[in-house]
């Protein structure tokens, strides 16, 4: 497996990704190449630092960085040689399974349609999450910042690849899809959630169990939950702020623990032609490491394949 | 202060409403009536049985009660002796100070416009909710489920409603207003929020600090959280199951003690020409007590003449 990686991007570059990139090449047990894009020198001379001499890790240069605040578009489209640029050209032309950045979202975002385009019949690929479950394991929240405004079709469509996701990144059998609304009776919701429900409900290819609630997003009720990219946002970062307190009062539980997002490392852009990560700005080397081995079973697990047969048929 | 209280409404009802209006009767401090509404003959009994000789609570018959699962406007068509539809009349013929009830919130609100009506000049009324902050003190977040779709003037205006409340309910001086978005840059958002922005930022009559995030909900960014009523409510829940999950684990904290619904024991429907509080199905006779402290505290900032004076100006 080949995984290009965004040696600079994240508030921590290029030391805490040079770190678990080193990690990742230690932990992944399967022959992996994990292509350090960037700044050579600075690499290099990081990658002495920690002593480095095995072949696993590669450098590929790229002489500039699109920073965290830069206008996505009007970025990647100036900066050809910047290292996310770099690193879609090279997914984009299969020199690599995967590609991982926790650099610039939008750039991130922005680029997997530029270079390796949305999968046919998807209408907008979408950024997803992983939400830790009371009983363990994981759930899927998608979208959580791709998309603010969502036609019903697109929710329905977060139904469908967040069940994929679920199912061949999770390993969840029959994923059960959620559609996240304001109550749990059938004619709840927005002009939006109103017929998107109606649309899940009707949709063959997945498991829906109807609408949930903000409480339902750690319990069991379901594996895939459905909502706009405004909702996820906010409920993720309000997640993370729950986290943070919890951390600063010193309260300290196995649970969540897990809320913190070094566990998982990244949120995986779906419904492109490709796998990409998008990791936290505030990157560790810990995350950095995660977030690789969560590329490295997202092309495992041929995800992107299947969204490919799952919208042609 | 005579305030009219729901006998009949939450899923303990009457037992601990009674209790609770019991409470409220002793702890209250200025002069004040609680009227019981509902079935007479149980809470007579109910009363005898907690041993009251009192004159504060008194007991007004209603022979009907609005289940928590009816169509509110059919309901309360249907059901003009019920508890709800006999509280909003004393409302409205301005026999009590405020109505509150733990009973069917769709009813609560509907019957809020049916009897006192919204304010003129106020587009749609809103449910708040106070959010516990890490600093201490509340904030105010509106709306949290009376209006799942709202245009970006309705948005404004929960802006000035929520200063509004803040200064007045919660006494805090030029309170602060936040637009809740999925970033704190200005031109981000969706195609309701970002022109929301432009108007909060327009709007003199508020101080307004721009977009916050789902990460500052609980710090001290905004004073006022302003949202659309499908945001606030999944905001609201999540928060509540966090609370939740941190009791069933004895996780204890004096900040997420202040979680509790208990503490405030309602959200308050603002922009409407009475005090109207709509308090948790699963009311405790604490959290009916803290209901009666809250609208008795509406009643006294005398918050509905605000409204009145600020959307006429």
């Amino acid at each position: 497996m080949k995984i290009a990686l965004d040696a600079m991007g994240g508030d921590f570059a290029p030391d805490a990704v040079v770190e678990g990139a080193l990690l990742a090449a230690e932990t992944l047990t399967n022959e992996i190449e994990i292509f350090l894009i960037g700044d050579e020198k600075r690499i290099h001379s990081l990658l002495q630092k920690h002593g480095y001499t095995g072949s696993r890790v590669k450098v590929v240069h790229a002489s500039q960085v699109i920073g965290m605040g830069e206008h996505p578009t009007k970025a990647l489209t100036q900066k050809q040689d910047s290292s996310i640029a770099v690193g879609y050209g090279m997914l984009a032309s299969k020199k690599v399974d995967a590609f991982c950045s926790a650099g610039n979202t939008g750039a991130m975002l922005v680029g997997a349609v530029f270079s390796v385009k949305q999968v046919e019949g998807i209408l907008r690929p979408a950024l997803a999450s992983f939400i830790p479950k009371l009983k363990g394991g994981l759930g899927v929240l998608l979208d959580v910042g791709a998309i603010a405004d969502c036609k019903p079709e697109i929710l329905e469509q977060f139904g469908e690849i967040g069940s994929l996701c679920a199912e061949h990144i999770l390993d969840i059998k029959k994923p059960r899809v959620g559609l996240m609304n304001l109550g749990e009776e059938e004619g709840k919701g927005t002009m939006v959630t109103q017929p998107a429900h109606k649309l899940l409900k009707e949709n063959k290819s997945i498991n829906f169990i109807g609408n949930i609630e903000g409480r339902d997003l750690f319990n069991d009720k379901a594996d895939v939950i459905v909502c706009d990219g405004f909702t996820g946002n906010v409920l993720l970062k309000m997640a993370e702020s729950i986290y943070d307190i919890l951390v600063e009062k010193n309260m300290k539980d196995p649970f969540f623990d897990r809320f913190n997002y070094e566990a998982v490392g990244g949120s995986p852009i779906l419904g492109v032609n490709g796998n990409a990560v998008i990791g936290h700005g505030v990157s560790s080397p810990t995350a950095i490491c995660n977030m690789l081995h969560l590329a490295n079973k997202m092309a495992e697990s041929h995800i992107a394949e299947k969204f490919k047969k799952h919208f042609s048929a």
